[in-house]
């Protein structure tokens, strides 16, 4: 008998009664859970993720009576993710590219659960790379003053072809009608331990500031520039002796596994996210 | 109404509907769950942690008809702990206090779900340091030939005294015989990052195979030295510069780290045996 | 023969000849250097640390003689310090008492290079601890609109008993004006990854922005509140499940080991202040 | 004036005047010491390495004239590398491409202080990728029973085209005699942090210990498998989620990036031998 595995993330006020509900909805309908995770929040919000095997035929009935079944009564937001179904992604970079080309590679090994559909950038350096990979390479330059049209172009780019987009080290700010228009979530690498020196020249400052420790943080872009909710963080270890062209590039090491972690965990559907921050199921 | 939090762990074969009739019994006797985690083993054992609150008056009946409506059908094997009950710690040293002191200090504070008993120990050295605390403390000599009188002291020392033995850099083997009379589990601290160095000297050996990471490993004791179930590990970077008296310094301060961790996840009752190794909940 | 251990520091522009004229300077007076460390920072100052030992009898010319000989030539600021020579700390605390119960042990098993000569406090709670150790407790109350005042209690408190002053947890800002009078510098522990999180409650506002990690800074203190010279830095790892009681109880570790490397690092002469960072050799 | 930076690389028996010497042989020779270290072991050898310039047409008659005026004279075992000779690396890979991909990558971007003149397999999976580098691949297969003319082919192919073999993960094992033709360093990346693991399966062997942390080491090769020097050792937290298969891709990150920094280390002239152990300076 063929199975799918799908991830229920749901959200509600919590109350008794969630999980031994949507559990034997669930088991009703032939379903094994293979994995549950649910947290509630200090103000009293409930979230679920299970991931659950069904045989093949049972998946529409499940889905489409679950709303009436489950969510309506406990008042809860919910999306049925089917695990079969592989994510589009689009990578924005600029010049540097060593985020990129970790994704690229992790995606060509079969490591990242998703599609890399395209790349844009700002700038035409990192084309001979991207097809080196099979992948179209749009360059979409962003001129002094014109900012808007390129956000038009790049939007066209995107349009239809993606259900995430990566910031890979990609050097613009987004406005709100761009991120509107496009209207799938966007993850950005920012190279500081935020709230640390958020905005330009992070490993300049942090050198100023003489820190011993350096990271990245991997977070949802939203309009308020390096504010949008953290998904992942990590630092590393240095000294006085690292100079700034030294901080860049053992912080790149560093952006790069964060980067990649926090992509991964989109794919599979593990981030909730619980006002400016993210659960990590 | 008063309530008050159970904590079940419960592991058996994996089949479909078991968090489903968990919970829905949960549900029926007026539970929430607070907290619920599971996993399956690649064996194909299914454990589950939920934390629940049940209404005080509905405690008794929940636990006698556990068994029979939930835990057999499933050939579960099962127990529920009371979050109320707090543990009783019987601590061993030997000279080295700072496993010992760390331990003692976390409890004072009011940081270490348990209660510690008493305080015994091979060696007279730490007698004030536990007194200071207003603890009893036994001195419990192993004289050269003699270790099955020292056992035989000791076990009468433990008798009924408590639910976790935790040897704080207790420098002494425990027979298969010790640990089977006192029947409860117990902890040990071991200073290197197991499996590397067993046995003794982890820190010399350590020093003279040049390891740039030393470490220490909590485990649950068992009669094999050192082959007990690793409950958790840490390391600290370490360089040539480190004589073995340093090393030994910085490791103390991962060994107490490591050793607390694990005597509050045990105490939590956030720990269950899967074959020779833990799951941490 | 006897030998003395001895500890110089010095810092001049960087020009070719400082180390052979240093180590020729040393040598000639029987000196066996046994560690040395050099730096020359972006902005051209060398900063050099050599510990040294050298026939008893001759230390005094040795001192007496350098200035003339090797650091005027070169513009050197410098000083030699005696490792038989233990400084004094004071300590001030508050109503938390991790980090003082830490320095304290360390202390106490011979592991901190130092003398605790007092502890102060604005609370009276942590006044049993400290006499357990045999120290002098001192309790500045600053209440409300007289801190003035206080810092007059506490300056005359300090005169002539320490070398170094730590706060350990001590949560009251102190002016420029009492940093002037005491005369010697002060090292305080600040629970957050600074620059991340100055002020009050950094574990709460952690919590709010969604960290993935909470760390603890170890710094000199200057008039400027949280600003000060960067000296130790460390981080752990956290999650949504961890409400702020438990990051402060995870912090919490963090800040003791942070705080006590500084201490011990300050104490064996291994920090050299340069603008507003701190090298450590 | 032009300048070359020269290191300089010595052991000797301790005694007083070595620093002295060295620096005053340096500077009458018109050097600036730019960075220094040194190291004395338990048993009483004295290490060093000298970063320094030296105006370009002094810099033969330095290398001439040291071994008479100083190496001689302290029973010193020295040699000067000069920073202007890259150092030439052949990489040694079997299936897995990431800890070759990660060095190629490095290599591209400048990052790497060294040459990559050919990439040797036993395999052919790789050759695309490394010829998209534009480099020689050469396929050596190793047929069962064949060793040792697979052997007697790679040191054919190695002969005089590089000063440092990197195993980025080549499982095959070296022999003695191998090593001993082909004359030059070889570093090797074991996935796991020796001495827990050494052999074949680690992440297998890992997950069967249930190790709270899994690890990789960079370490010379000697005829002693997995025994060789310890150059460079981190690790990444793991739990019993992680089957073998997730083991190997998070170890994956962590081999690299330490692979990556043993090689970088190497080809900085920052590693010394001393017995069985790597002085990192």
């Amino acid at each position: 008998m063929a199975l799918d595995t799908l991830r229920l993330l749901a959200s509600c006020p919590d109350r008794p009664g969630i999980i031994s509900t949507v559990s034997g909805f669930l088991y009703e309908r032939g379903a094994n859970i293979v994995r549950s995770d649910q947290y509630t929040s200090d103000d009293g919000t409930f979230y679920l993720r299970m991931e659950f095997t069904v045989p093949t035929g049972h998946r529409v009935d499940l889905v489409e009576t679950y709303g009436l079944a489950v969510a309506n009564p406990y008042g809860m937001s919910w999306r049925v993710a089917d695990s079969r179904y592989v994510k589009r992604i689009a990578i924005l970079a600029s010049k540097a590219d060593h985020c990129l080309v970790d994704l690229l590679w992790r995606w060509r090994r079969g490591q990242l659960p998703a599609q890399v559909t395209l790349v844009a950038s700002n700038h035409p350096d990192v084309a001979p790379t991207v097809e080196s990979f099979g992948l179209p390479f749009h360059h979409v330059p962003v001129p002094p003053g014109r900012k808007a049209d390129a956000e038009a172009d790049l939007a066209d780019v995107l349009e239809d072809q993606c259900d995430l987009v990566v910031l890979a080290r990609y050097m613009q700010i987004l406005s709100g009608g761009f991120l509107g228009k496009i209207g799938v979530p966007v993850i950005n690498i920012h190279h500081s331990f935020l709230p640390a020196f958020p905005g330009a020249g992070p490993y300049e400052r942090a050198r100023a500031r003489g820190v011993k420790l350096i990271g990245a943080t991997a977070h949802y872009v939203t309009e308020d520039l390096d504010e949008g909710p953290i998904i992942e963080q990590d630092v590393i270890r240095v000294s006085h002796r690292d100079d700034t062209a030294r901080l860049a590039r053992l912080g790149a090491d560093v952006e790069r596994t964060v980067l990649a972690r926090a992509v991964q965990w989109h794919c599979e559907d593990r981030l909730l996210r619980h006002r400016g921050t993210v659960v990590v199921f």
